[in-house]
């Protein structure tokens, strides 16, 4: 099964890196405003893109500083299932953010538009770590004809 | 084998595109200026990126407005005999360019990295055929602890 892969250093500790990961705020700060719901293990956060709709994630694995494993339980058929991890460590300066998007059935059109999509999000969490501001929904960079 | 996968529309006709992909101009536009060779059919072209080294890819496919197919013939080891291809297809205004870059025996870590690399690239030459501008190396967004 194809698997969307990403890596990403930001000059942040894993600690705060993690709150990005495992906080409303955090999440709200890099990937959507709108984040609602309970971000603690075995809890679902619910990530809302206005009229584009949104994904509900379990959280599955939480080690502090080091991991987090969310599950999607609602959103595009496609996303239904698939798994999404962010493994942490320290380098330097710097933490090592190694993103994995799994379990995705196809390699469809839509994968290859979620990958460049992560991909931008990522950088807009490292922007936020390291400048204090990052690029979340509705402000974030639009990578297809159709607005999104 | 795992691949990495893309997806961006971009405002520019498919021939337009295509002209990024297929000519020394295009290529330095957005990629990395020191771009050298050959990029006919059965050519070679030589990107580089300084101290960083670089990779030949030989041009194995070209289809004018529609599609351009690389083979890695020198690099670094895990990208050689890798294949790299661009999609075009026209929607509305823009462009839509699929891209995948297939054959990796392993998702090392460096294939995260050259992911998420080749997502700024991408971006670059959506802003390059967008605005005039890309961030080609040396004014690519760095991403790693090391400075690539």
């Amino acid at each position: 099964m194809p698997d969307i892969l990403h890596k990403v250093d930001i000059k942040s500790s894993p600690n705060e890196t993690y709150r990005a990961l495992t906080t409303l705020e955090g999440l709200a700060g890099w990937w959507t405003t709108t984040t609602g719901g309970n971000p603690s293990a075995g809890g679902t956060i619910a990530f809302r893109f206005g009229p584009q709709g949104g994904f509900d994630m379990k959280v599955l694995e939480l080690e502090p500083a080091r991991r987090v494993l969310w599950q999607v339980v609602d959103g595009p058929e496609e996303w239904i299932g698939t798994k999404v991890s962010f493994d942490l460590r320290p380098e330097g300066d710097f933490t090592v953010v190694l993103f994995k998007h799994q379990g995705w059935k196809e390699p469809v059109e839509f994968m290859h538009h979620c990958s460049t999509k992560w991909a931008t999000y990522l950088l807009s969490m490292k922007s936020m770590l390291e400048t204090g501001k990052g690029r979340p929904h509705p402000d974030d960079l639009h990578i297809s004809a159709r607005g999104d």
